[in-house]
């Protein structure tokens, strides 16, 4: 599908070599012609690895192996497949992955469960591992530091542009970096949206501090954003740590005392990649052509809060009224009750662009229309919501919901 | 807005006259022009009512006025009118209740809170109820028992046909008959869709008896239909009993027991009813093409299969898929996993049009697609699900997504 890239891309930016992570990407013909489709990451031996998948009840046999994998704490490869998403396979799932990772351990030689897998593209078909297992040789000799944008394409499947952020970081006294790359543009879609992210640094942490950090980091970032309320079968963020940087020895995890304090402005960082990652991928929403920020004030707990942005960021009526470009408070007053959490009509107050609208259950009369409609006009598009009840505060993201959505989504499998 | 009419849409049915129900409709050019936009529906004296109302948290002033009413188990009249839901309005919400309800009383002699009062249209902005109350001369001197098909089309907003059904009963013997009317075309749309209904039996049922039936039937129809996962601020379903008809007393609901016996074959005809105002409404959904039916089995409980079937039926890539007559079962699988009920991906079987397409965890090497992609074709698409773990089922039902929907909710207000 050759779709027009989203007016909410953005360039990639420039990628460094991070110490102990090579990248290569190829073609191996699974599903697309005349496009990288695999991609193999090589990580130095004794990287530790987090990860976070789908909540999706019925994932794809890759979650399985990553979600098995993981237990270990190690991992030494990633290999990457876009174009069959290997769901909903039944024992050829589990097997495609094993002969894969398998393949992969030998030539890097460590054990199979140090390989991880993940797959994007149509569900229901067989993948063709063979194809993938035939291409690791070509990817082994091509492994370069300096492949990190061959990487971010050979990724991709309805995206419209690479996604890729770096960050540095101090640890002490030392400088690390930290790098993802990404794909995604609808939280899933067959034909082919599932959300993956990758995500490595040069720093030395253990696994565990690794977990707890992605994890924090992820519920900030692509847990708050969303594109069509559909949750794919085979999201997956990894973070990987090479331990190839020298700095202060970082302790496991003290899950009592929450983060590490040395690891304070690692953790800023990462949350910062994973945000603009997260952003990256809702500005690829499929159809989107504008970015909705939703921030959420006054609810009676974060949780609510979270949940009333969420029921605000996945209500088409909201996000086809933005893409008319009409600030429509009353269907953003609509998907507040809809959301079932603690509302007061009569202390609910609703803002577009900075200018508030509607105060106390009701409109505020002789409101300032033009910065609003000149706002609406923009690419990013910013709704206030204060429920006036407590201190509970989060934010959501989510793109408009236009017909370029229908044409993506609404066309023959071919 | 004049969208063309639903492929779906069927023809009112014949509505003979129900003893003890009048009713009228006028222009009172709240919104629209040169089409009528109030209904006044009149009842006999010592009318019963019962109602169900929006989940909504944030609900219109016409709820709540309702809401307290329906405590007083009687009604006389019902005011509806189209262009303004009365939503978001502040205390001038309440006021505009207050005032239609206490004019319309003075007219038919009867307290207030027996008059019910519902309004549809754009949310946050004042009902201007002195053009209703203005009307209400003209609507009192227009009633008559054949006026079903004005007050039908009196209510409708985007509805591109009007809605009605009507059913006979045995209670003893004795032939009663139920006719309602209903309007409503997404979940919501404040330019407009909420979904309202009237119901009215020439029976004599107390009020606690029609309430334990409505909200039954309300749970087995309205409740398991959706069109965008949007909630109204404004639906409203009333039924009203007459007792114009003669047959064997009806005591009180015994709760416990459940449904009166003697009631038995006049809460079937309402379930009937009921349910088919409900795919009505459902064939008249914003831009919708094709209805689908949702049937799930063997989930955990009947609850786990209410929530897997509507996950489904509100899933935009299913419905997207759907609109492009492909039958995405990957999607579908997608849509049960993210329910979030317990499901076994590898005990999971889709079909498709009566052909199961995918079992045990993978597609059914060589099914039959000639009969699915033939189906898929027609305007009634069924989605069959067997979970595999237990007895529980349920049906849902919804319409495709298509650009009618983008269309007509991604215009301006204007």
């Amino acid at each position: 599908m050759a779709n027009a890239v989203s007016p909410l891309a953005v360039p990639l930016p420039e990628l460094p070599p991070l110490a102990g992570v090579r990248l290569s990407a190829t073609e191996a013909g699974i599903r697309y012609q005349g496009r990288t489709d695999v991609v193999m990451i090589e990580v130095a031996p004794n990287s530790t690895v987090a990860g976070v998948f789908t909540a999706n009840k019925c994932p794809g046999a890759p979650i399985d192996w990553c979600r098995t994998s993981l237990k270990g704490g190690k991992a030494r490869m990633v290999v990457v497949n876009a174009g069959n998403a290997n769901v909903f396979t039944g024992k050829a799932g589990h097997d495609a992955c094993a002969a894969t990772a398998g393949a992969a351990a030998k030539m890097a030689n460590c054990p199979p469960k140090q390989v991880f897998v993940a797959s994007t593209g149509v569900i229901g078909e067989v993948l063709p591992h063979d194809k993938i297992v035939a291409a690791l040789p070509v990817l082994q000799n091509g492994l370069a530091e300096d492949n990190w944008e061959a990487a971010a394409r050979g990724i991709m499947t309805t995206d419209t542009f690479p996604k890729a952020a770096t960050r540095t970081a101090q640890i002490g006294d030392a400088t690390v970096r930290i790098t993802g790359i990404a794909k995604g543009s609808g939280m899933i879609a067959p034909d082919m949206a599932t959300m993956l992210c990758f995500v490595f640094t040069d720093a030395k942490i253990p696994a565990d501090a690794l977990q707890a950090m992605l994890k924090k980091g992820v519920d900030a970032s692509f847990n708050c954003t969303t594109v069509d309320s559909d949750t794919s079968t085979s999201d997956t963020v990894l973070l990987i740590a090479t331990g190839q940087t020298k700095h202060a020895r970082i302790p496991s995890a003290d899950h009592k005392a929450g983060r590490n304090r040395v690891l304070a402005d690692f953790a800023t960082a990462l949350d910062d990649l994973l945000l603009d990652l997260a952003l990256q991928v809702t500005g690829d929403g499929e159809g989107a052509q504008k970015r909705v920020r939703i921030d959420v004030t006054g609810a009676v707990t974060a949780k609510s809060a979270k949940r009333i942005a969420m029921a605000v960021a996945n209500s088409p009526l909201v996000k086809t009224a933005i893409a008319g470009e009409d600030a429509n408070w009353g269907r953003i007053v609509m998907a507040v009750g809809k959301s079932g959490e603690p509302a007061d009509r009569d202390k609910l107050s609703i803002g577009v662009g900075g200018v508030w609208m509607a105060k106390e259950g009701a409109v505020i009369p002789g409101y300032d229309e033009t910065p609003v409609v000149q706002h609406m006009k923009g690419l990013e598009v910013e709704i206030a919501i204060d429920m006036g009840l407590g201190k509970g505060k989060a934010t959501a993201w989510t793109c408009d919901l236009t017909h370029g959505y229908i044409d993506i989504n609404g066309s023959y499998r071919s």
